[in-house]
């Protein structure tokens, strides 16, 4: 099992630029949110994971994506998005968006496990991914 | 005296939407930067003016602009700010952006000086404008 | 009778600035796309809009806004909208941001009705506002 | 031989998020605004390029990042970009996001050389790539 979550956005007038079709990087910004979304989902809630793993974030290493058709002015997106893997500190969530039931854009983004460290100006610092927290994406007792 | 500043941008394409003109929220992203820009170059730096004023910041009350004339890619802008207004704890400043020489928008921000306080979950928390503060920008000994 | 339609729009994390609160242009990005909700939904879309009025567009003369409270990651918000005045050009549109059942921020747009005058480069050309176009937000069967 | 340009950004308030660091998508806005001013600056300007090459567009089929330290308000960044490859259709720009001289981010686009197709609804179509155009890039009079 893997857990997913979808999220839909409706491409706005202010989504697209002068030749039409959605400007590419809203779509890395639909992509966060989409993440924060699937997390959200799948731990019940930020205060609830907060609650559990303490004051995490998900700082990104990487992103990447691929345009296989543009969208318009008023289409109804949905984003789709799973971690497709987990390694000690580092985490790749997968998403696509569908317009249209065709996948108009794919794409990724490598993300680090990590606590605002209050003892050195809340900086961010890497953690190791708890299988408490992966257990909740992969409904295994004991994460990986 | 009052002083001023002026910040350039250049219009992307990503500024711009279906219309072929710039985005009219980007006006005020633009506004934003402009205020801190002012700021910075009034004070010598926001490091300087924390130094001296504590954890400040200036969240808004209110926004306005008109929007005279439509600015388009690779035209180049110059956003000319100024506070226009002191009062107890709020204070008004203006901006007026030129595109080859005329007026395209003319707009201002109502801010309010605050701090952040740190026994209140870091909360914003209005103050007194100081004097010493505002005769950065009027050239004046005592402020008001 | 006035029309008014609602929008709903979950703040996510990139909405936010580092004060932790809604960066505030994001507001009018809300308000455009809210007023392109409120013709299309009392149009029946705007394919149907531009079937019976032409190749029309609302282009901004105004905007202004109040923050009467902050928003913040996760918050739920609602944004009202309906068109609040009819000149004969221009109309105006009023929004209201609902957070927790609480008015958040409150604004409005100016715009113009224009077309894209595709004799002239196309353009955009203030049109007279059309009395079955008011009609559609008024009920009334002679617009004013 | 390979022409490649620097863009400056300043990081401002409106470019963060809650973490104190530059909200990723931003990246991929400057690397789009990067990528025009490239073709601008080695063309003498877009007016130039579409007397030269017709109504061209460079619609993005792909594009990536890394993210190796996080850019924080008020820092001085500079974008610098050159094309890595060119292909029948298809070109990669390469960006290097630099930040006190250090390189704190580094991605690239992959686009796509179109006109608009006034034939066909003003849709894009892709073009070959001039040889006249790849010339301006390598300096080589026969372009590959």
């Amino acid at each position: 099992m893997t857990f997913s979550a979808s999220m839909p956005h409706r491409v706005e007038w202010g989504d697209c630029d002068p030749a039409d079709i959605v400007f590419y990087p809203n779509y890395f910004r639909w992509f966060d949110a989409a993440s924060w979304n699937l997390f959200e989902v799948a731990g019940g809630g930020w205060d609830s994971l907060r609650r559990r793993f303490g004051p995490v974030c998900m700082p990104l290493l990487g992103a990447e994506s691929q345009f296989r058709s543009p969208s318009r002015v008023a289409d109804q997106l949905i984003i789709e998005s799973r971690v497709v893997s987990w390694e000690r500190k580092v985490f790749k969530v997968g998403h696509r968006v569908l317009n249209g039931g065709v996948v108009a854009v794919e794409g990724s983004e490598t993300r680090c496990w990590a606590v605002h460290d209050q003892q050195n100006g809340n900086r961010m610092r890497g953690e190791l991914l708890p299988g408490e927290l992966i257990a909740l994406f992969t409904g295994e007792a004991n994460g990986r």
